[in-house]
Parts: structure tokens; sequence; C-alpha cells
């Protein structure tokens, strides 16, 4: 009953092969050998244009690094207000972009409200010197909040930000998530819309260690300015055929859209089940790997008592909990955890919190 | 009829004064002149606590030294959402902290909602590193909105802030309007209730380009951190004596407690008048020397024409106007306006924005 | 007798009167005023080119926001080893440019050796994403030796440099005193040579506090690159009219120019004097205002009992000296010092240091 | 017959293993694992102090975080003028500090000159605010020039920097071959001598991709920076146990000096072997498993047609070249390069270059 987050299982039997496959022999250094060198044919046939792709070991390194490739210090970047760059970096992008600034977008379920960015798009905009010029949009798909923005409302996103001369940005730390629900390709989600810069997350969902920032139809200064900030940010690793290796793994054969369907398929059991369940109310639809549900505090208790793992999301007393599917959780894991849901939540009378 | 800010304005003619008495033979050079050195004086003795006094030609830079020297990197600072510091500086503070985060609050009236910033600082405070920890708390008085904070209202902030270990910063470019609309001494507005950092203006209210950062008791690693950090910055002025003459001329006798005084009369006297004028609609209560008000376009096309001179606030097409009054301000100034704005206004039909 | 600094004298009457005229009435704000308009139309006369101009109040903001215009973060500037910007900014470059690597190249007398500067620019250039790529090549002119670059020792610096690519930065705190001395036009030092950036200074040589950065022939995103970072490093004043009246002032008539011809004369004398005072050793050829000798320890106390004002060059117990003269140095100053220094020497026999 | 780096070799199989065994169901993430928590114990116990060990998956980051937590970002960094944090990290120690400053010492064969070293502490440390002020001393051990520093050097390094004042980090990429050379104990390298901050790297001697930052009796304040500015450098790996199983099994039982033993054994046989070749002339003295050797550049030119690899060691054509033995390096490869070399060095008659 261990949902507290993708991150906690361990690597799929895949890309652990793969990752052994390469310890073999010499091979040239900081990302000149050759399974790094195949990246970009491999991401370029992938997303369907143009493309550098740079590795590296977290996703708040790629993050950081496409921003700050894509914005100058003194830009404004614009995100969700519950954006994962916005809270859950410890200002990774502040540091990177040398004290850009984050500004929060409100929004229902994790997707940003249009016309709050555009009304502040239009104002900072229009501003002199005195407020930073907005240079950046980020996007996360799928949304910190376990939903996944319609290509449709991604487009008009990206449409607004494009007529305004910004960037455009996506977190797509579950890219592969989102793909899997949408049923579209990975063409359409990415080079078609407009998207500058891509994070591009394995980690959550079956490497060990292994995320990357795409960079589309990069000019010649933005790959010079990613290589120099990606080495001197610590990330260009000696031995990358080791990182290279499980991002090869991952997207070959549909590897990564087959784990994300299941953790999907995890996620909507999980959804199903906590629907029967009075008094359990789910804050935003499920429509990834990931549920919110707002429990009351002595069954959040008594779960934990009960051995389930899970995070409190907010601060920590707050009566609002995520649960995390991953590629690895089971119909068991899902269904232990609604049965001991169901008896907690009936031991306090379905009362909800 | 000029409105458009404190600092189109020439400076005093005491202060100029003293600006030309200083200019005789030669004096130590970056900030070891003896005008300087007696800042500390002059200024422990006006807030009643032992300070470190750092002058600044702008209060950008008083601002973002402040703050820097108050958190780490890593750090969140809660403003009000139309903070200056989070707002109009581009950055300064962004910059000069190497990357902490301002954390927007809401807030009526340019006043942060108290209830708004307890429930931040608790989450936040209750993350682990993934979140920026809450470090500062930064109050502007008189506020962005033209409003002042009582005390009561700075002391309820101020504590909330130190019960959880922050620091607190006052933003106090217009501290002499507060001062003169209070009635209170500099002592109760500053080290009585915990003020930490002080941003301390002079510029707005008579002198050519004088602010200061004030510490209150400061330790000795934040007086070497402010004093490296000041002069990297490119703040530590070679011939100081003209920035601290400055400021001694400031509050010598009353001189910014009476300039602030009057340009808090003639808002109050635009206040009055507006008020008057049907359509004319007041968005702040008028606390101070700044007066908001929501005219219809036409009419702030024909009061341009005029030859009035005032901001909009916010973006270009906004028609929230800002009106402000100096030290400089003549009831002659202000009566113009209001006859202008009433003809103005009555040929729409006095019909509100 | 006081050779602490050129920086501990007062403003020039020429100065100080233009800065009362200019505290008339109101004027735009943040450097939209006419006089800061202008400052463009005169300096573009001046250096013969098309500029932009930044003014500042310190040399250290000119010098590391034109560094940071001209560089990326991670490039290298190569500087001479004893630059203002390599020692005694307290890392305001480093600062500024976000962490770009000031690399210190030897020479004789404050100058750059070129074939050191050549070979470091090759090495350097030639290394992969492991090294920072050379970026910025700077020159002060004069030099903190007090000597003078002749212009073809310059060419070939920024020819050597232009050749791989780099950008010319010029450290002018005393660029009056180069001119001066040469008898070039300011047009030969800057645009002719091919210079990017220069910090212009005004404060040693008159000014209250008047400095500027100036681009030559700017780019549209270096002009804004500038604009951001000269606003958020808390550098646009907002009474920026008194600024600018400071440096209109200064070059008006050749106001600067006679200035600094009055500081090497002054120079000059000193030099000769302490030529003929055995035991006195000069470290550099004099060439401007500014004069280095090494003398024995007893004759420094000895000098400073007299009431001499003058600064040890480096550590606080070393033995070079260094003797500054401004606009404002007397011959009665000159002469006394050289009779304090030539008896103080007697007394110790004339023994070198 | 690759020299090129020890970077381009696979992982030794006692790494491999402990990785692939620590692919067994879910581990708590971000270093909340039992794997990383028991990291403080493993190397408390083998440096002999209480120790906060933070895992990263490249020298540079452990080198740049390692000294951002010992100095603010107004302090100056000494460390010999070929280190890597000098040289090689495309400033990373510039970034992740802020904006220090590294200032380069002379010294024979990659060993900072103590005389020359105590000077510029002595100078920096006397000056005033305009001088950044000492605050770390750096050493490599072994160093980038393939040499040792006796036990006897480095404690008059750190003696000096400790009576300053200073914080001395040891930047041990290749920390394993001074032990194996040395014959010491870890302890007496490291606490003992007073180390503030080790960069512990495992990578170049049989890691994937593993190295950590060892603070020696942290304070509260280091640990807590230290933790922040690894999470938003990007270093906190979301399943930090597969680093931290690397690190573990190095350590164990021996296993990095066996590997430290075999590559110096073998860069012995370099040197003894290239001693007897006429014209080779090697450039420092060989201690560990790194070699420097001047050859001809037709040699040079045929070795690479040979199929030996290594790396010019400077520009591009210059004519040192390094040779780099790891522990997979086999005593045919040595044999083989050196019956290369002899053969190519008579070819030219055995005329040095």
């Amino acid at each position: 009953m261990n949902f507290r987050s993708d991150n906690v299982f361990a690597a799929s039997p895949e890309i652990m092969a793969a990752l052994v496959a390469a310890n073999q022999g010499a091979a040239t250094s900081y990302g000149t050998d050759p399974l790094t060198k195949g990246l970009e044919k491999t991401f370029g046939d992938l997303f369907g244009s143009e493309v550098a792709v740079f590795p590296t070991v977290t996703g708040t390194a790629a993050n950081a690094l496409s921003l700050a490739t894509l914005t100058p210090a003194y830009g404004a970047i614009f995100c969700h207000e519950e954006a994962h760059i916005y809270l859950e970096e410890a200002g990774g992008p502040e540091f990177y972009t040398g004290g850009a600034k984050l500004m929060p977008i409100r929004g229902k379920h994790g997707q940003m409200d249009l016309a709050a960015l555009k009304e502040m798009m239009h104002t900072a905009g229009t501003r002199s010197v005195h407020w930073m010029p907005p240079t950046v949009v980020s996007v996360t798909q799928s949304t910190e909040a376990g939903t996944i923005y319609s290509l449709d409302a991604l487009r008009a996103i990206i449409d607004a930000a494009k007529e305004k001369g910004l960037r455009v940005h996506m977190d797509g730390s579950r890219l592969g998530n989102a793909l899997a629900r949408l049923g579209c390709s990975p063409v359409d989600l990415t080079s078609k819309l407009g998207i500058d810069a891509l994070s591009f997350g394995a980690t959550k969902n079956g490497a060990l260690g292994a995320e990357a920032v795409v960079l589309f139809k990069p000019t010649k200064e933005q790959r010079e300015r990613l290589a120099y900030l990606h080495k001197r940010g610590g990330h260009l690793v000696s031995k990358m055929r080791f990182v290279s290796a499980q991002l090869e793994a991952y997207v070959k054969d549909g590897h990564w859209l087959q784990n994300a369907a299941r953790a999907n398929t995890m996620g909507a059991r999980l959804d199903a089940g906590l629907k029967k369940i009075p008094g359990a109310v789910l804050e935003h639809p499920v429509e990834a790997n990931e549920v919110f549900v707002r429990l009351p505090e002595p069954v959040i208790k008594a779960l934990q008592a009960d051995g389930a793992g899970f995070a409190r999301w907010g601060a920590i007393d707050t009566t609002l909990v995520r649960l995390v599917c991953s590629f690895a959780t089971t119909e068991k894991d899902v269904d232990d955890f609604l049965a001991a849901a169901g008896k907690r939540m009936a031991e306090v009378g379905g009362k909800a919190a």
C-alpha cells in the first residue's frame, strides 16, 4: 500500500538491463559517447523536430536548466500557483536563471486560468524597466494536480504566450502519463504546439535517475548557453553513457507509454474505489496516476497505522492527501488500500473532513 | 498639475544647502568621513536602538540590500502582492539575495491579510527541503496603495512573523508620510515593533538622491555581509559625504516630517475634492500622499490634454490613475486639477468608468 | 599634504554650480528627464560613435554593469593582475555577471603583457565546455599603476582580442588623465580602437558622484540587458537629472581635461621631486596623477606623523606607498610633501627600503 | 592503449553488483532511504569524525557545493593555478557561491607554494571592504599534476590557513590514489589535518557516477545551507539509493584502495618505461595514476594514429600530453603504449619536443 510517490519504486527490469549492458569497456566521457550522441536522433524522431538533448539525473535540474536557457535573469516566468517549479524545487529556477521571477497564475485543478494569464502578460508587458518583462510560460503536463490539459487548452495558452513574444516550457516529469491518457503522439503534444523546451522525465516512470532537457529547434546561442550551464551546474556526468542508456531504454518500443498506462490504470482504479466510499472527497478529477482526496484526520492516522504510505499535500496538518500510483503498483495494492480506507471511514461514520 | 510621482520634484532648499556646505575641502572617502560616521549616532537616536546605517542613492538598492542581509539565497520572503519589491524593482531583491523567492500575499488596500500570511508561513514552514523556508516578512509603510498600517496591524504581522522565527523588513520609502499621519515617534514604528531592517527613504520627500539601509541591533555577521554586498553592488559611493549630508539635513529639526505633513495635506485635499466629483471613484482610503482614482478613459485623455501629470496604475490602458503629492505640491496645483477633473467628468455626464 | 586619493577632494565649482542649476522645478524621473536624454548626443559627439549612456554614481557599478553587458555568466574576462576590477571591487564583476571569471594577466607597470594575454586567449579558446570561454578583455586607462598605455599598445591588445572574437572593455575611471597626457582625442582612444564598453569616470576628477557606462554601437539586446541590470542593481536613480547634470558639466568646454591636466602636472612635480631624494625608489614611471614610491618604514611613519596623507599599496605593512594628485592639489601641497620626505629620508641616511 | 582519462572506463563489477542489488522494492525517496541514511555512519567511521554526507553524481557538483558551504559570496578562495576548480569546471564554484573569487596560487607540480599562499592571505586579509576577504583554501589530493602532497606539506598549508581564520576544502576526486601511495589512513589525511569539507570522488575509480560532499563537524547552519543548495542545484536525486549504494560498495572492504593501488601501479609502470625512452620528457614526478609527458608533435600524431588515447594538456596544439591509468588499465595497455612510444620517438631520432 505504498502511494507515497512514483519515485519510491525500483527501476524497471528493462531499464536496469540496459544499464548493465552499457557497462562494457571504455567509452569517451562527458557526453561524447555513442549512446549520448545518439539521443538527439532518438528524441528528434520521437518529437518530430530538430532537438538538442542534455541528460540530467534530476527533474529539478531539467526544469531549472530549461528555464535558464529560455529567459534572461531579468525575465518573468508565468506558471500555475501550484507548479512544481514554483513551490517544490527550493528555488532551483531562481538559482539557475540568476534571479528571474516566477509569477504564480491561479487556475482550477492545477491548470492555469487562461484569462488570468493573459491579463498578467498584458499588464507586465506594458510596464517599463521597473517590471520584469514576461519571457516564459511554463506548463506542467500532466499537472501537479493529477489532471491533464487538453490539447486545445494547451494550444490556447501557448498561442497566447507566443503572440506576446514569450517562450514556452513544458515540465514533462510525467509526460508519459499524459500521452497514455490523451492517446496522441509525442509530436502532437510538443513540437506541433510550439514548445521551446521540455523537461523530459523518466525517473518517476521506471528509470533509476534519468531526465533530459530537450530544446526544440535550438539556436546556436541557446545550445552554447545550455551546454555551459549544464556543466557549471554540475550536471555534465563524466560517465554519461549510464544516464543515456536509461533514456534510450525508456523510450524504446514504447516502454515508457506502457509503464505510464499501467500507472494511470491504477490511478483510475483508486479513483473509482474512493468514489464509492462515503466521506472521501476527491479534490481533483483523476486523469493520470495521482489522486488527491480529503479524509478526516482520524482516518488519515488510522490508515498510516495500517501501513498505508501517502503524503499530506500542503502543511503537515492538512487533511488533503496525495496518492500516487506507478508502473509497479499492483491491483492488490489499490484494493487493499480501498478496503482499509472504506473500513476506517466507516468507523468515523462516513463523515467528510 | 504635476502628480506623476513624488520624485519628479526638485530637492528642498534645506537639503540643497547642506549639500553645498558639504563641498568644502578634503574628506576621507568610501564612508569613512565624519558626516557618514555620524549617521549611526543620528539614526540610533532617532530610532531608539543601536543601528548600522549604509547609505544608498536609490530605494531599490536599499530594499535589495536589506533583504539580502536578512535572508539566505534559499529563503522565501513574504510581501503584499502589490509590493514595490515584488513588482517594481525589476527583480532587485532576487538579484541581491542570489535567487530568494518573493511570495505574494493578498490583502485589501495594499496591506497584507494577516490570516493569509499566517497560513502561508505555516504551510511553507512545515515542508521539507523542497520548499524554500520562510525567512522574511516585508511590510511597506506607508503602503503602495497610499494607506497606512495601524500600529496594531503592524504589531500583529510582526509578532506572527517573529513567532515563526522570521525576520522583518520595512520598506520605508515613504516612512515620513506614515509618521506624519500616525503622529507616533519613529521609535514606535520601528524598534519598538521589532523591525530588523528598514529601507529609509529621503529622495521622494526632499532629497536629491539619498536612502539608507538601517539595521537594528545588527550582528557582526550581518554588518560584514551588508558591508560587502553594499560594496560589490556598487553602492559604496567614494565621496559618501554628499549622500550623508542629505540624510543628516533630512532628519534635522524634523524637516522630513514637515515635508511629509505638507504632502499628506495635499493628498487629503485631493481626496476631499475628488469625493465631490460624481463618477470619480476612489480605489483606496487616502491616508498619506497618494490618491488612486478610477476615471473614464475620455476623462483621462482630456486631463492629460489639459496638462495634468499622473500615471496609469497597472497596464497602459487601465483607467485606474495614481496621483502623488509632494512637499512641493501647492494648493493651486490641487485645486486646478480638481477643477479640471470636475469639468471633464461633467462632460461625460459624471458616469463612472 | 593629502595624497590619499583623488576622491577625497570636494567637487569642482563648475560641477557644483551645474548641480544647483539642475535643482529647478519638476523633471520626469528615472532617466527620462531632458538632461539625461541629452547625454547620448553629448557622448556620441565626444566619442565619435553611436552610444548608449547609463549614468551611475560609482565606478564599481559602471565596471560591473559594463562587464555584465559584454559577457554571459559562463565567460572568462582577462585583465591585468592588479586591475581594479580584479582586486578592488569586492567581486562586483562576479556578482553582476552571475559568476563570470576574471583571469589575471601579468605585465609590467600595470599593463598587460601582450604575449601572456595571447597565450591565455589561445589556450582557453581551444578547450571544451570545461573551460570558461574567453569573452572579454578589460584594459584600464590610465592604469592602476599610474601609467598610460600608448595607442599602439592598446591597439595591439584590442586587435588580438577582436581576432579571437572577444569584446573589449575600458575602465576609464581616470580616462581624462590619459587623454591629457596622450594629447589625442577621446575618439582616438575609444571608438577608433574598437572599444565596446567604457566605464567613464568623473568622480575622481571633479564630480560629486557621477560615472557612466558608455556602450559603443550597442545592439538592441545589449541595451535591454543593460537597462534591466542597471535597474535591478539599484542604479536607476529616480532623480537622475542630478547625476546627468554633473556629467554634462564635466565634459563641457573641456573642463575634465583641464582638471586632469592639472592633476597630471602635480604628479609630474612629485615625480621630479622624489627622484632627487636619495633612497626614495619610484616603482613605476609616472605618467598621470599617481605616484608609487618605496620608502623605508620609519620614513612612512614619520611622514604620517607630519600629517601627510597617502595609502600603503598592498598589505598594511608594505613599504610601497601610493600618492595621488587631483585637480585640487596645489604646488604647495607637493612641495611641502617633498620637503618633508627629503628631511625624513635624510634622517635615515637616504637608505632605500 | 586508452589513457584518455580514468572516467572512460566502465564501473567495477563490485559496484555494479551493489547497484543491481539496490534495485529491489520500494524505498523512500530524496535521500531518506536506509542506504543514504547509513552513509554518515560509514563515512564517519572512515574519516574518524562526525560528518554530514551529501551524495552527488559529479565531482563538479561536489566541489561547487563544498565551496559554497564554506564561503559567503563575497569571499576569496585560494587554490593552485592549475586546480580543477579554477580551470576545468566552467565556473561551477563561482556559480554556486554566488560569485566568490578563486584566486590562483602558483607552485611547482600542482602544489601550492606555501610562501606565495601566505603572502596572498596576508595581503588580502589586511585590506578593507574593497578586497574580497580570504575565506577558503582548497587543496587537491592527489593533485591535478599527478603528484601527492606529503602530510607535512598539507599540514603546513592547512595550519597557515587556519591561523588566518580560513576554512579548508580538499578536492578528493582522486583521494584513493593519494591514500594508496601515502599508506596513511583516511583519518590522517582529513580530520586529523583539520579539513572542513571534502569532495569525495568515486566515479574515476570504479563507480558509475557517485561522489559526495563530506562536511567535517558541520554546524547546524552549514548543514541547512548545504541541504538547500544541494536541492536547488538539482542534486537531490529522488531515487538516491542508487547513488548511495555505489558509495557504500566503493569503500566496503577497501575496494577503493585496491582499485587505486592498481591504477597507481600502472602509472608507475608508465613512468618507468617512459624514462627509458630518449626524448620523452616527464613534466612532473609520477606519484599516482597520471603521467604528464612532453612529446614531439610528429610522435603525438603517430601515436594517435597507432590508436593510443590520451589528452593534450592545455591548448589543442600543445605537446604536453596527459596519460591516465585506472583500475581497469592492464599491463598490456601500458606495455603496448611504451613500445609504440619508443618506436615513434626513435623515428624522430629521440629528439625532445
